[in-house]
């Protein structure tokens, strides 16, 4: 018999909320043969302030053991600015190795965008996880003087590069368009440039019916609010890839509905799914937030794992919860999740 | 007598076309007795052919004898990627420390804008220009290889940063909203974004009238399709700045009305004004492209150089011109221009 064995992390803020509802609809949706086993894990600003602790080696141990993991939302303002990003965030993302960062993008017939027009939406971002200014590697001289130097360090590898331009070529060759957008700043980083450029142009001969272009981060701004119809896929670096899809999100439906995997595609280590939005601090506990995003990134995780039909069966429920919204009262966290655990139940 | 000793440089593409109904506009403008001398310079991919030169230091030495210079636009698709952007371009803004790249977005009543409901539009983006991932430092190893490694280092320092902190700090100091927002990335970019965000603390204290805040460069993209009349004055790093200056644009009026200075206000060195758009080698020569940009840049090199009144007759000009287009059949550029100097000149 089949079994999904889960990490929860609710984190912080809002993080609990939409975790609880993402979990009620996991439950709802998953045939009575597959066994959930779940283990909830307390990281986050709570866990920071008593113990000093982001993510132990013993926590990251633990965390191995299971199939995937859930996170909510990691962030507090009580806590200085890159502490919980760089000390558990990043840290999770490189220690698994998650170097498919999975960003989709769909804009839903009645669901509100800034954008005039109600333009038609549906590409996918794959954002590289595990290089570029990522790394954490630079440093800084004569701190606090008048002479400090701060350096930040892009690392891009061929070995790193290659492996997230094949999954996207993949991804391209899968859809109906078959097309795949190289997003960088080619013309300025020329040293990784290059590199991007070569090895896209590369690996793009081995998939002779994936349409290809390539557009300057810049540039991709503008086409994502003037004409985002023209994206299929987007590949691109772990910096470029975290501001578009921050973009992406708020033309296509909002930060509320946004979902990501993290992903190591060769399963050595768990992949791990969460809503692209933060923590929310100020709307936390008052059952404001939208799970929506959270939900979708539980249809990832099930279709990372196998479940093919079940994620999909999440992603109709949440298209017709949000067309369906339109005009109508806001509901609660709960609500939502509740009316999406029985579409998918039904 | 006043005068002003001017280098043109039209450039590639559209560049030739737009530069001279700037040049229209600026003699138009002008009052009698001030002396408008010009020196066209043959910059850009015609002369990079011909003897492989994109600036020499005679060039610099030339240049630096003008007061300052109006671009057209550099770069077209027969140069590789990046040799006349950073032979070109970014060497011109090092040569002569144009540490301030202003970039101002103003969204007139009436114009096209892809975002719904014609939102208030008003602020400026105080860029830095000399620093950041822009310094071409890095390098690549084992290059062509499976084992390449490229590295983009982001170099900053507090002298540069705080000249342009400072600079953005005068200019929210002048507008009535007096506030000033910083954009970066400080909870990954740890080192550079500590150094940002500490002297942008200290410089702020020197202004207490001007409110400030911080946002990531994320979520500025999506402030900025979803509540842009948040921002007043926006100060960041050169690479953040360039992404979304582009973004700004597209979201007030587009590129077409764009424009940009590149400033040291130092006047060590002559500055250089510019519309944001490329060289559009598309419509080149087709008298499509829309010079005003390049009028608005010039509105910005009279300010620069002290002609107040003259560069505010240019924006009101500008302003009344654009809020008639609305459904108006499109004009060629030259026919634009000269609307724009009758306005101007009226
Ligand atoms: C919180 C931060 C570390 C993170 C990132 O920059 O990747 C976030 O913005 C995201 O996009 O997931
Ligand atoms: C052409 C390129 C070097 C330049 C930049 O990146 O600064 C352009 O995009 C700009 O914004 O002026």
């Amino acid at each position: 018999s089949r079994s999904i064995n889960l990490a929860v992390i609710p984190g912080d803020g809002i993080g609990q909320e939409v975790v609880a509802e993402g979990l009620k609809v996991l439950s709802a949706v998953l045939p009575q043969d597959v066994k959930l086993e779940t283990k909830e894990y307390d990281f986050g600003a709570q866990r920071y302030h008593a113990t000093g602790e982001t993510l132990t080696d013993a926590d990251l141990e633990q965390l191995k053991g299971h199939d995937a993991i859930l996170l909510g939302a990691i962030g507090d303002p009580s806590v200085p600015s890159g502490v919980l990003e760089r000390g558990f965030l990043l840290k999770l993302r490189f220690a698994f190795d998650h170097h498919v960062n999975l960003r989709p993008s769909k804009l839903l017939p009645g669901v509100a965008t800034p954008l005039a027009g109600q333009p038609e939406i549906d590409f996918v971002v794959v954002r590289e996880g595990t290089e570029g200014p990522y790394t954490g590697n630079g440093g800084t001289i004569r701190k606090g003087t008048a002479h400090e130097v701060a350096t930040e360090v892009s690392v891009n590898t061929a070995y790193g590069v290659e492996r997230v331009v094949r999954d996207a070529f993949e991804r391209a060759q899968a859809r109906p368009r078959k097309k795949l957008t190289l997003v960088h700043k080619n013309n300025v980083l020329t040293f990784a440039g290059h590199l991007w450029t070569n090895i896209f142009t590369k690996v793009a001969e081995e998939y002779p019916e994936v349409t290809t272009d390539y557009i300057h981060v810049d540039a991709a701004t503008i086409y994502l609010v003037t004409d985002p119809g023209r994206f299929d896929v987007i590949v691109t670096d772990n910096l470029f890839g975290d501001i578009i899809t921050d973009l992406a999100a708020a033309v296509s439906g909002g930060i509320g509905v946004a979902a990501s995997g993290n992903i190591n595609p060769s399963r050595e280590f768990p992949s791990m799914f969460e809503p692209v939005h933060g923590s929310a601090p100020d709307i936390a506990g008052q059952g404001k937030a939208d799970p929506t995003a959270t939900v979708l990134s539980v249809a990832l995780l099930l279709r990372h794992l196998g479940y093919e039909s079940e994620a999909d069966r999440i992603d109709t429920a949440v298209a017709a919860d949000l067309t369906e919204r339109a005009g109508k009262p806001a509901r609660s966290t709960s609500e939502i999740g509740d009316a999406l655990a029985v579409r998918v139940a039904g």
